[in-house]
């Protein structure tokens, strides 16, 4: 962060602190594209552990592991069903039509939330001579459009069985999944199990600079090792940064409870029902976003207009309980709230 | 049509005439592929014309004309916007995104109804970093799954002016515009020209086996014919399928306006509201769709399972006076109406 | 034929006779979306039997079936090995890496000639991390640009032997297999035992005006049903095409020994040496092509310009032996020969 | 290079300096998807510069630089010509035709080495029904499969002056353009003006674990950023690994020369010819590969097999004199040489 500046506009803004760069500048590496470097792998092995899957690949960033993933469990030809707020269809560039041939197709939600129900009715069977098979549904948690919802285990649970006698799999994206853990209890394998293929992101709230992780079996991350390779994400001495994502893993885990905190904080302070909150963003409705953005930044505090009417803050490991303070009195004396 | 059987499946299912068969056994052609087959010449100039546009392609269907016409306006990696029951999501097996690598997404819609400030609102601007630039708009007419109904054409308008400060283009997927037209009395010309690229259908309601034409910009069209070739499209001596379509132009349009009393009449007999009834499909809802489709089946009446309690009736060319009076007398007592 | 004119181009230029005609005319039809034509149905069955397959599929193009054909054989990120003057890479617009993600690399031959070896030495294994995995290879029989070149029967079946302990499979481009039939004497099911695919043609030399048949196991030809809809292949009636392939089928296939004798007796005219003719194409080497085709044309002889130095022709079912004779004056008064 | 181990397998395996370390651990970093990351566009800047262009992008690999710089030459449905040994369609896994719809064709070379007239008489015009049209050529320099090649400036010349007028684009495969410019004494400025898209890659002579660079106009380069976010090679604070680069181009390129010293060495020591050895890579033919790479490994030293009968050795950063001695004593020996 900029000296001085209170960077609320996301979560991948941190940088990497003191700590995290020795642990990156000591890294023992090797050739990764031969799968030779110890670093990688112990990642690696760790993340597939954790999720309680076989495997897992390292990728560059949390849209080639969700991209991968969908491939995996979807071919050509076929469609990803998922929310129409998902990360997966808004944020990645229609990769997945682009690069793959999937089409996705999707469910109005209400800000996200998995209805597991509704995703169900919408699927298509395999082999009609006129609709496009749906191959696998697409769960974003916790959802970064649905600002920072948490999943209901209830639901995944749900949608997981009823996977399992329809032939239809399920991708879990990830990306913030940490905060999902951390808010609900819900342990992070526990997640993993009720997911064919899982892509979890390290640059986010564990404050990584670059690395996201696919999850899944070993025959499936084996086949998709050959598309990273392919896509342009096969990397050397990578382990340079995956050696941040393991001291994350030690050190900026547990303290995620730190930004829930701080933005339900936010929320009290600028008038915002803190029920709405569950992990690490807080939306404010109904502000004249261009001109509330504008005014904070000179006062060196920055925010995301997510709409003409909505501002979105996002709390993180850049930004201490002074910075937290003293956004909510810079928004609060703007919003005269 | 089967000795003895009213088809009211679809209007895809009509055979040939005497008169038809006649025009396409006496058709000259030529070598389409160098673009010398006279008769095929023959039909894209006239189909061009008659939508107002400079040129015509003739392709094997409806949905490679709808295919390529959304190439011919987007990009891979950009999308298409469109309703979510249209046919170009629903029933053409995601070639947008296998094919082209196009994405689909799509607004919920009452009954397929174009709202134009609808679309628009969901337009993504082009360059930007994470979302996917929206680069065309796909509106149906008449909507098949809208079962027969007519777009607005203030609709169509408002659209189309629109589009044109937006830089986003429109495709119209008319495979059953000469419904719409002879329904609404809005010339052809009219409907052509709210679009840049236009794909109509023959071998529906104008009762030919097979041909669509794609219409469009001369220059569009030229690159039309290259995807054409690409994706197997290209016929050689192809003016034995494109005299039926001319043939059907001179004989079989204006009486389409027969189909829709039929579908009126069919809609009066089984208590179906008539004002949902713009065209040539009637709809059946609250029924065990399954039972009174295998029941009238077994009476000689053929019939679409929609959905597990909806039943789609569709008149056409194939089905006489007497055949909609017998349809109309089994369906009638089966549902005790 | 235009009146008058000797139309040596190509045998793709044949037009369908009376006979031919009048069985499209009586034709059977059903909508063959829903695999309900008797006639096309008629078409695929013969077809498979006669190549010694469980299924086919009757497609608008040999474009399409071969296209499909190596994707029902090859997965996207994939090659197909073949010649690299074979008309799938040559003349098929790339359509095998646009529309399917599937790589073609070639060897190159003598005109066109298989050397099994050759194309064995360069298969590339299948999981490295690097390479490109060799999925299957292609093999055009008879070879269009290697102008009508049968392939040994030797070859395809030492080719076809190694291919099944090697885990590669074998496309059979096969629109003038008829032609390799006719003039080898080898049964059309030996042929078609010799590969896991085959495409066939029936607007070539058997002369009807559209129609192609792709051939192969009935899981794979299933699979290909759903990628022709997907391309824009499936068509409604299309009986009366496949009807003018079943009429070909008892009429034109026999007589290619005739198209294979006039091209011999053009050879001999015109001072081609006769063995380098194997079936109904006659090159000539060594000419002013564009000064050449044009002088023929203004007389009524229409001829290919294959380079600036090499004029092809090619006999077939619209040129007679009167033609055959003219062209024949024709050619060697302007060549001097 | 783990201790004691000599590893000649490839210029790809080594592994940051202490230097470099200290400069990864130490870079000032902002969010590379917004473009916010000064080291990040310090580099991309530096190297536009180098290669005389106007902009350029940072990406994960040298396959995704030579796989975007092709898109943004070519596009899907058209073809690149190259090499029959070129990197791109060896070694990147099909991602031309898979990832983007791009065919590839190529022509034998000897030894990699450019002959521009053979590759301008393989352009295919655009336009044309049948024929894929050629969009682009890419030429590698130096070669990797031509072990180490220096492509002749003449040629490259003459390619570009044709290029120009012929509406085909040029690409440079310049993963190791580094070792060209140093071993021809051709500033790099001069071999950026002879191509419309570059692709360099830092992470093999120069010594650093990750990262490529791709060079072109500001427009193409524009579009590339937005392919890269797609292919999901977007990284947030990626000035980590752009720091290494940047010390790279410090201290790394000169000090080439000192690795084309020691192939000169090797090759002497082994008695294959000098003259044959233009860079850094030395190939000993004839020689029972799988046997003396095994042998060679248990002495500490490992080498790469190309054949059965062929082994590459690679000097690099990570091999000093001492080791280069001691790989030549070990092979020597081995040899008998």
């Amino acid at each position: 962060m900029a000296e001085g500046l209170v960077d609320l506009r996301s979560d991948t803004v941190t940088r990497p602190t003191p700590g995290m760069r020795r642990a990156m500048a000591e890294a023992e590496v090797g050739d990764d594209v031969y799968a030779e470097d110890p670093t990688v792998r112990a990642l690696e092995e760790r993340t597939a552990e954790l999720f309680g899957h076989e495997a897992a690949l390292f990728v560059p960033s949390g849209t080639m592991g969700n991209q991968i993933g969908m491939r995996l469990v979807c071919e050509p030809g076929q469609e990803v069903l998922c929310d129409a707020d998902a990360h997966v269809v808004t944020y990645e560039m229609g990769a997945a039509a682009a690069v793959f041939g999937i089409s996705t197709r999707t469910v109005v939600s209400d800000r996200g939330l998995l209805d597991a129900d509704q995703l169900i009715a919408q699927v298509r069977p395999k082999g009609d001579w006129h609709l496009t098979s749906t191959a696998a549904v697409a769960v974003e948690n916790t959802h970064n459009r649905g600002f920072g919802r948490v999943q209901p285990l209830g639901e995944l649970q749900r949608l997981w069985d009823w996977s399992r006698g329809a032939g239809v799999a399920v991708h879990l994206d990830g990306a913030r999944i940490w905060n999902a853990h951390v808010a609900s209890g819900v342990p992070l394998e526990t997640y993993g199990k009720l997911a064919d293929t899982v892509s979890v992101c390290f640059s986010k709230g564990l404050g990584t600079p670059v690395g996201s992780v696919l999850v899944g079996s070993a025959e499936r991350i084996a086949t998709g090792r050959l598309w990273r390779k392919r896509l342009g994400g096969g990397m050397r001495q990578v382990g340079v940064l995956a050696a941040a994502c393991l001291y994350a893993l030690d050190h900026n885990l547990a303290r995620l409870a730190e930004d829930h905190e701080h933005a339900q904080l936010l929320a009290k302070r600028l008038g915002v029902d803190p029920s709405s909150v569950e992990t690490n963003m807080v939306v404010l409705d109904g502000v004249e976003a261009p001109l509330v953005a504008e005014a904070a930044k000179a006062k060196g505090v920055l925010v995301s207009q997510v709409s003409p009417s909505r501002i979105r803050l996002v709390t993180h490991l850049d930004v201490d309980r002074a910075g937290i303070d003293r956004a909510a009195d810079v928004l609060a004396e703007l919003l005269d709230r």
